[in-house]
């Protein structure tokens, strides 16, 4: 076990998880039980019997998030289930709270059937002000998460947009110091689960605002047996369908074949993939994003001795972290405060924009802000407030 | 609007709503992260990947209850639905908290089938070390619960079950008090619902430990069209049940017509019930636990003025008050912390001996340990705790 490991096992075991239930108001005399339950409590039940909308601000339904997942696809364990998926949705939650005051709460599901999981969400929707789908296998998390697009409360799946917004912010900052325009990108993603499916859409505009999106030249998606192209047998539906806005030169071969004569490298997959001849093949000054965790696709001192510009993993150890902490507490935070029935595409591109922006003067060790840095998530939230309402 | 009414409105719109998700450890530094979050979270995920019961000990589960509702039967207002009784949950889980450090959270859903509820009950297993069942409306609440008693965690109605333990441990003081035993008592019992039929099960051993468990002589119940009895035409199914143990000379008539020559008088039902003239028609020394909100069946002047020896109610502004929030917290308190996998006959009537047991002196205005008294919960929880070992 590693110093982390050992520290998180105690962490976990003395206090017995992370989160808590907290009591807003007094409830020590006879008078507090009186107006925080019966009788008192009635007048706000009549008030939403008579009109839900009033749910939102008479209960703590209005602040609150549900982190549902069905265990499928937790962090790098794969598909654990539901109850050793506890540990990450509490972190998930008391990250929530941190770092933007939304209270969350892990709803771990004893299935892995997509209808049972949208229905239970449907069941569940009057508790909570937004669903955060987390750590659900690709492709159910595509289906669940666009069947309940019309639940009037947000349902977000963090690990595809999250990533994909972190991201993009990224590689906004990124594109720009190495004097590179977006449209320009030629882009290789390795990894055709849920984020390497949802960056691809961003980055291409896929399903966003036309208006408002700038997409890069062109993508290459890998999985484990290289380049999704046209003339591969045996591709899923999901994987064809990201043919539709990727590789339209249709190159074939393997992630070392395709990377070349590329400038930008986005690692959602494993770790120790490439090596520095793999760099060295890519565009002058590439932009490396590798983010599997805990061991990134390439390491960064290998990278930048490859001749990369600019480095990014998912770790804290090492300079820009492309951290999800970044995007979902500021986005669920900005979707409550205006109520908003669900995250739109302009309300992702509004937290990608702010993000980037967020950063200041950016640098080839700071693309992205200091995961930890608090004034963030109010600058997100902000944005995505107002995209969400003009 | 009563006063109470007008201060509750008030909290609820000062702290939208009663409850929040509380962080245990820190969450300020990077190493924070790691050990709360990736990568340190990924080492009890493995451990409870291993050996599901772990998630009871490194995780919140084993501390936590789902309040689960579906709204139908809340308070004296009737169904409400899902929205509208969340102030009623979130104020049950601040009591939970508040009383017994037990982490509850609302779960309304949006559905009134009873599959749908204990489907979605069985889906939820893995996230809560026990369901509180509230305010689900009879007959549906009888078959919810029973069909989860296998589910490996504690499920309990307290409308039904925690009513009935604290009326029954008001009745084994007050039955001293007046000394009469409980096995003379004759017993009517106005209301047929979930606590109705739960308090009359107790009373008469249904269900019970027959070892432990000290059966009333004899109770005939009623409902709004009088007396429970053999030759009602038009009786529900559950009605029917109730007479299996109760109404032995079948009695018929009205609630007045029955209260004739017994010693205790039930309320679960209905105000302004009762009248001084139905006090004097029972035996002397009469006990009278009205416990309908906010009115009671009879007010306790009244009831005194015409000879009843000890009136309890369910207000908190009348000595005796019958408050559940004597039993629930101390209940799954003590299930909790010995993983009790059901709340069986025998902790329940631990809990009402307990509960009897923590007023010390019994007297005619104190048949009840106080509400507030925050000492009573842990002895039930031990109580229960020994009953579920024994």
């Amino acid at each position: 076990m590693t110093d982390f490991d050992t520290q998180s096992l105690r962490l976990h075991e003395q206090h017995r998880g992370k989160i808590e239930t907290g009591i807003k108001g007094a409830l020590e005399t006879s008078d507090d039980l009186s107006i925080a339950y019966t009788p008192g409590v009635a007048e706000p039940c009549r008030l939403i019997a008579e009109d839900s909308s009033r749910s939102f601000d008479l209960t703590s339904r209005g602040n609150t998030v549900a982190i549902l997942t069905d265990g499928s696809a937790v962090l790098g364990l794969g598909n654990i289930g539901p109850a050793a998926a506890m540990p990450v949705m509490e972190g998930k939650a008391a990250l929530f709270k941190a770092f933007a005051g939304v209270d969350a709460w892990p709803i771990c599901v004893d299935t892995q059937d997509t209808n049972e999981i949208v229905n239970l969400a449907r069941l569940l929707a009057p508790t909570f002000g937004g669903i955060n789908l987390e750590d659900i296998a690709a492709p159910r998390c595509f289906e669940i998460e666009r069947q309940l697009q019309d639940l009037g409360i947000p349902v977000f799946h963090d690990d595809q947009h999250g990533t994909a917004i972190v991201l993009l912010a990224g590689l906004i900052n990124a594109a720009q110091l190495v004097g590179k325009e977006l449209t320009d990108l030629s882009v290789v993603i390795s990894g055709a689960g849920a984020a390497g499916t949802a960056i691809a859409q961003l980055l291409r505009c896929v399903n966003q605002d036309p208006e408002l999106c700038i997409p890069v030249r062109e993508i290459v998606v890998c999985d484990s047996r290289g380049a999704i192209h046209a003339h591969r047998e045996g591709l899923s539906p999901e994987k064809s369908a990201v043919l539709a806005y990727t590789n339209r030169d249709n190159r074939e071969g393997s992630i070392h074949d395709v990377l070349e004569g590329t400038d930008v490298f986005i690692g959602v997959s494993v770790g120790d993939l490439l090596d520095g001849d793999d760099v060295r093949r890519m565009n002058d000054d590439a932009i490396i994003l590798a983010m599997a965790n805990p061991q990134p696709e390439i390491l960064p001192d290998v990278a930048k001795a490859a001749g990369a510009a600019i480095v990014g993993t998912g770790r804290s150890d090492f300079p820009n972290q492309v951290n999800n902490v970044l995007a979902f507490p500021g986005i669920f935070r900005g979707a409550l405060d205006v109520r908003a029935p669900r995250i739109t595409a302009k309300m992702k591109l509004a937290a990608a924009f702010a993000l980037a922006e967020a950063v200041g003067e950016a640098t080839a060790d700071r693309i992205l802000p200091d995961p930890l840095d608090r004034s963030v998530p109010p600058k997100v939230a902000s944005a995505v407030a107002s995209a969400a309402q003009s």
